[in-house]
């Protein structure tokens, strides 16, 4: 019987060195290459796909409620989920997910305001039984976080979450902290203002301690 | 201060007259067509109309989970009311709707297998207060509504619903009475056996008994 595969999701704040430490872990995982399913949302499916389109239409003008956001998010993550993610776990591959649920909890409901019990109860209607096994959220001040994030170049365009105010990230990274400190054994919080190398280490560190599946 | 428009919603199964009541409302509502909205689902806003796209992509070849249909219909839903239900309604409009959120019940959930509390946290969600203020649920047997589908002609190809098995039917019946006997005060129960013109006074009268705000 193949083992099942190990679900690994990284979460923080937009410039907390997420995609850095992401690009990192498939390095020291070149050797497992056919193994490794990398994911990010929405998107993924032909449906995920076609709701990244419609979310990228009205997002940027505003035009989307609230709640119709965050239901489209689920929506792309539901099908995600049975038809990508689940067959790839149980077939043995391990999935890297570039945020997941943790996002729309922080991002679709507390940041706007959504009541909390609510977006639990869709999120998790959404995923089922398919939650990360752990989830390595990187933490950074703000001051910080914004800093990279417009020192990227002018290549890339602040995007409508880029352009929000300090007050925002700091509700972001509070967010994010609560949600590790209730779910203590699933999270791994990270000090993100360390060199790409160090914490590169101890991300790898914590992976191959805790999961033997991991390179076997 | 404008009096609140009154909130109509039509169910029941296909081919139970829902349309043609519909168009017998709006015909004796006349007079008074611009205090009419009509809506129908997915749709009525941009972003409805372009989730109503992926829906119809997807549907049809089943490559959609039941978790992210449920979901898409609810967020074209949710922004339908926030952009167009609320303003309207609070602008003393009308509103009849072609199937609301009731269908999701029945359809996305009952007739899918999903778990009714989660349904209906998730329909809340999507709404919020914006209910109906009076459903009529047209009630007719399996074996007429059938019939009536097969009758509309070959302009008119069977679409996915219409091509399930009875036993479907019979479960979508039997959910949308279930409905109605949990929310007495908000459905009304309409025996659709009988003809066009005696249905139409019985949902006539109720509303004009019910609503003094409807004519004036």
């Amino acid at each position: 019987m193949t083992e099942r595969g190990v679900f690994i999701s990284f979460e923080g704040v937009d410039g907390c060195g997420k995609s850095t430490q992401i690009k990192e872990l498939r390095r020291r995982l070149r050797g497992f290459q056919d193994r490794i399913l990398l994911t990010r949302e929405p998107g993924g499916t032909v449906l995920g796909e076609d709701i990244r389109k419609v979310l990228q239409r009205t997002v940027d003008t505003r035009e989307i409620t609230a709640e119709a956001e965050l239901l489209l998010f689920t929506a792309s993550r539901a099908q995600l989920v049975l038809e990508v993610l689940e067959p790839a776990l149980a077939g043995g591959k391990h999935v890297i997910a570039d945020r997941f649920l943790d996002s729309t909890t922080i991002y679709q409901g507390v940041a706007r305001g959504l009541d909390a019990a609510t977006v639990k109860t869709i999120n998790r209607f959404a995923v089922g039984t398919c939650l990360p096994d752990i989830t390595f959220l990187i933490d950074i001040e703000t001051s910080k976080s914004r800093q990279r994030m417009t020192s990227r170049g002018s290549d890339e365009p602040l995007d409508r979450i880029e352009k929000m105010p300090d007050a925002f990230f700091e509700q972001v990274r509070k967010g994010y902290l609560e949600l590790a400190a209730a779910e203590p054994d699933r999270f791994v919080v990270i000090d993100g203002r360390r060199n790409i190398g160090e914490i590169s280490e101890e991300i790898w560190t914590t992976l191959t301690d805790r999961f033997d599946g991991l390179l076997s």
